[in-house]
């Protein structure tokens, strides 16, 4: 059984346009064998923030630590450590740390998704 | 875009066989319109345990709170809050709460499992 904890595991910096000071850690993914979804932890700094984008995948995420500013296709919702969110595939979204504190989450995504013409692509990050 | 938090949600006793005071709170799941996995809270009381049990899809577990000692087909783990579990498919697994505090863990699995010849069934509890 494979068990991981963030902290115990070195972080990468997310260089995807538009993300500030946010940093990834793959909890599991395709690598270590998981069949169907990764879970990812990210953590953005004070001041920081995911970038603004949608897919045609769903993130299904959980706040662990801090609170957040979360954009769903124009609409704002602040949340907290605690809460469990549904980000619907092909919505607009980002995550802004609103607090002065880091903001960590678990943010959980299929392995693959539909690219058009019944082919799979590999989800970025999973 | 749903927000849901297991502290503000009626939680359901769990009745299967071998479940001793383990309750489940499903944060996110096929209601919800989540496309592909479920995110379920699950609390053990002290004395408490899950099941001992096996299925042909996988948990990819976070233990939110509390402390556990995990069996994975024959080998036992001991695990606490910030682990990151992943429990393979037809495994033999059980949680049990070793602390004397409520052990909480979030549990993820997928929507639906192969049973055979090609068709697939809920996963219960998703």
């Amino acid at each position: 059984m494979l068990i991981r904890r963030a902290d115990e595991m070195e972080g990468t910096k997310v260089a995807m346009d538009g993300a500030k000071d946010v940093t990834m850690r793959l909890l599991m993914g395709r690598a270590d064998g998981a069949p169907n979804f990764a879970v990812r932890c990210f953590t953005v700094d004070p001041g920081g923030h995911s970038p603004r984008h949608s897919h045609n995948y769903e993130h299904e995420a959980f706040i662990l630590e801090g609170q957040a500013r979360v954009e769903h296709d124009g609409v704002f919702h602040d949340v907290r450590a605690g809460d469990a969110l549904l980000v619907e595939p092909n919505k607009i979204h980002q995550f802004v740390n609103s607090g002065d504190v880091p903001m960590s989450f678990l943010c959980i995504v299929p392995l693959k998704f539909d690219c058009g013409e019944g082919k799979y692509e590999a989800v970025p990050g999973s």
